[in-house]
């Protein structure tokens, strides 16, 4: 034993679904635990990414020891390439072989090719500074989803990823289960488990179920077949070749990252295909409608996806038509339910038929439901318990299991990202927040939401821009051209020629005042020109949209 | 009979849901059911509100016998005050008591005091032109809401409005089946049909059933509850009224459109008040928690509303607190998903116990599900049906619903907006399509959607905007002074000082070359100066702000 202390902050995952990521730290050492994205709300103008805050990370980077991600999920790697152009060194990660692969295929994309990535299978022991790493195999909605385990002098901090207990999954793999209750009986200090589905009662199906529903589906569908998931849901995809083969369809896979994922997932052996019964979507027209099944992305109804584009008439391969059954085998995320109900009515518009999860029982979530929380709770019999990966509701109520399975609510701590939670010999309690929150990823810069730029774009969106240009004399600073006034943006205004020209007489009067006052300087000059015209364009439309007023001096 | 031709031309409503309205026409004449609205998407920056597209109104003014409104919502009312401000004349407006009250209290707010409003009774008869009109109680979730009876010679076209058939309705007064039969037994040439349920199977729950359970979930509400639903929806507040006044809690309004329709609907007896239950919002911190409901605008996490406010700790009046409990009286419609899920997620961050309709059986909804629509179908037995109020999922399966009851599906016409269907002693068909399609109403101005506005608002929203204001001698053509470079809402530029320096040497280098070439007409220099800047900062910035240059020769 030890008087060290242990602290678990979390800078991502609390209070959100997204950006998990979770540091632990112990004598002055840290592990990362996952490094997650979120993708933006549509009130984060032109923004890309959303990401952690990491700068805690960035001013400690020599003491990380390494980077642990659970699975090759968004939320809990996309934010990896960042986080290592962002610090001055690149500490070594660590993680499943196709959650490796994956982040391999990640930063090359950003070609970051120095970053050392190293596979582990679950059962192996890694020793990284004062800590011993182990991953737990768990059971997810893609292949190598590992729970992580941190032991120190002090106990076991186990980050549980997402899980689900599935007793039949489709590789044959469930959790290992053995492994959490030994590590239940040598003593877990600290339990961060998964909340995402703490708000659903009884256990999750199982994935293998999702199988001979998809066949049933696919035995009805007179025509072709057009099958959209998670691309990185192999073993869902590995279902749907299944099906398709029995029913003797050709299979092909239209969307980059259906076919990337797929790609990855048969080089390391998680999908297979019968013989012959992969073509390319080129081909898909050769053969009789009944043939045929495309396994496609656009699941969520996102923009540029192969589905959205079938739907609207407009990808180059695949032309849809009456008779096609298009089957959701994937539930919209919380948020994206327009955009998947848009797809869906195109596509009933078109003259497909649409079966989704709610006509047919053909989609499994990752997630584990309550009595799988408990079960894990039962399990791990952790001293301590922070739920993680929700929102406020799902802690709390993920809070509420640990109770209803006997845990002293006074251990449960609901907490907030940049939070620590200290631990040591004495107990735990939180320690003073870190700096925590959300970076932007905008184009290829990352920058604070804060920052002026979105500021700018939400006015700008709203009601557009006036730029008045005037030209003012050196000596006199009397205006020497009629000035300009241009808008973008601007909402339809009647009679637009009349109002340029009275916001010019508008520009002339301001600059008349201004020089009656004897302002001279330029900024002073721009500013009062902005307020006069500001003013005035209010009053004319009701608007406010950005002013912007450029005095050249000549 | 006769020769004559009716038509009937969707103006909105289908393939959608929303902004409905319906125009009729026999012998030159017209008659229009509705004039409803849309609420914006996300991608329709700025935007306040969307309407149908009603330019064949305005042509055909001087034809129109009148508008009728088959109930107080806003996809069926809320566009009257636009549409009475762009035709020519105000044709006579028609509707039940508590509609025109609403429509009074609507055109007031745009000052439109002259528009002629008559209260009409279910079974009154009306003589408009060639047109016999007549409403036909229904039962929906706002009181009044009728079914349009239009007959000419060719007989009758019965628009349903949106209904359900509650056999228990709070008021009392189901809708009138038999008068639906009885019309159904003359003969119905055309069904106009409400198709949002026609995806639920069953009958809908009655309002009725509605109030017990809220009182069950009152009564075990320890402190404060403050129930949320559409403020129209006047008898389900009236059931949150009594179930407080049987648990003896006074009840206050929050909000100011609850504020105005409670009122409007106990002017005209819809609501009532037990003898002292309702007390003023800044008296509620006077009474103990367990004294009160608080009833509240925001189920749909409007932006603004007092519950949203609430929820951010913003409210001037209500903080809510550990120990309240907020009851979600309504369900999200769909796309306002993300909101209502914030909002509730903000409640749990409070402490707030917080309860909805997946919860509790506490929200019925106003539209029948397919039984009732077969009922429809059945009590009306038209010739022709064309479903209506819905997307094309819904419009397609309430065709076959129509299939079930055996009507022949040549009978059934899945109509668009702007198609009109025609029908004669010969039969029905559709005619040529005529102008449709929506129109944004921008603050004060109604404009259309491909106005260049919205398109430059969405550019500047995605990447922001540069200025280049190059001040060129009118005889040489050369700069006098140097370039202004300004930029709004661009993506985090880092080293921005040294950037703005290169556009300024990038607009030297293409003023020269411009100067060169001989180009001095100040359209070309901009059109050049764009084009040379618009790639300079895409090879820089990897990005297509907007480039605005403005060149001022003096």
């Amino acid at each position: 034993m030890s008087g060290g202390v242990l602290r678990v902050l979390p800078l991502g995952g609390l209070g959100e679904i997204g950006k998990n990521m979770t540091v632990v730290e112990y004598r002055g050492r840290i592990v990362v635990v996952d490094t997650g994205l979120r993708f933006p709300t549509t009130d984060m103008l032109g923004i890309d990414l959303v990401l952690p805050d990491f700068g805690y990370l960035r001013d400690r980077a020599a003491d990380i020891e390494g980077i642990v991600v659970t699975h090759g999920h968004e939320d809990h790697l996309g934010a990896l390439p960042w986080v290592m152009r962002e610090l001055d060194r690149s500490p070594p990660v660590y993680g499943g072989r196709l959650t490796m692969a994956m982040a391999r295929s990640k930063l090359d994309e950003h070609k970051l090719r120095d970053v050392p990535l190293d596979d582990m299978r679950p059962g192996e022991e890694l020793e990284l500074g004062p800590f011993r790493l182990e991953l737990v195999h768990m059971t997810h909605s893609i292949p190598d989803s590992c729970a992580v385990a941190l032991t120190t002098e002090l106990g076991t901090v186990l980050v549980t990823g997402d899980y689900k207990f599935d007793q039949t999954p489709v590789d044959g793999l469930p959790a290992d289960v053995s492994r959490l209750a030994e590590l239940g009986r040598q003593g877990v200090l600290l339990l961060c488990g998964d909340s995402t589905n703490a708000d659903r009662s009884g256990f999750s199906p199982s994935e293998r179920d999702v199988g001979p529903r998809l066949q049933e589906v696919f035995a009805r569908a007179p025509g072709r077949i057009i099958v959209t998931s998670f691309a990185s849901n192999i073993h869902r995809v590995q279902q749907v070749i299944d099906a398709a083969a029995r029913l003797g369809r050709k299979v092909s896979l239209v969307g980059r990252s259906m076919r990337k994922n797929v790609n990855i997932g048969r080089s390391l052996g998680h999908i297979e295909f019968p013989e012959g019964a992969l073509i390319p979507p080129q081909e898909v027209e050769d053969w009789p409608d009944e043939k045929i099944v495309v396994i496609s992305t656009g699941s969520q109804g996102e923009p540029l996806s192969a589905l959205r584009r079938m739907a609207h008439n407009d990808h180059r391969m695949i032309k849809l038509h009456r008779g096609d059954t298009v089957v959701f085998s994937a539930t919209p995320i919380p948020g994206n339910e327009r955009a998947v109900n848009e797809t869906v009515d195109r596509l009933f518009h078109i003259g497909c038929e649409v079966i989704t999860s709610r006509d047919a029982p053909i989609h499994a979530s990752g997630h584990g439901y309550a009595e799988e929380l408990k079960l894990m709770l039962n399990l791990v019999k952790p001293r301590y318990v922070m739920p993680v990966h929700g929102d406020h509701k799902r802690i709390r109520l993920h809070g509420q299991l640990a109770d209803a399975v006997g845990i002293d609510p006074e251990d449960v701590f609901r907490g907030e990202n940049g939070l620590p939670l200290e631990i040591d010999a004495g107990g735990a309690r939180y320690g003073e927040p870190e700096q925590s929150g959300m970076i932007f990823v905008d184009g290829v810069d990352i920058g604070d939401p804060a920052d002026v730029a979105l500021r700018d774009r939400r006015m700008l969106s709203g009601d557009g821009i006036f730029i008045v240009v005037a030209t003012v004399s050196e000596q006199s600073g009397a205006s020497v051209v009629p000035p300009e006034v241009i808008f973008r943006g601007v909402p339809f205004v009647e009679q637009a020629d009349s109002l340029v020209e009275e916001i010019r007489h508008e520009v002339e009067r301001s600059l008349a005042r201004a020089a009656n006052d004897g302002v001279r300087e330029i900024d002073m000059l721009q500013q009062e020109l902005h307020d006069d015209l500001a003013a005035f364009v209010y009053d004319r439309l009701r608007r406010r949209p950005m002013v912007l007023p450029v005095v050249v001096e000549v």
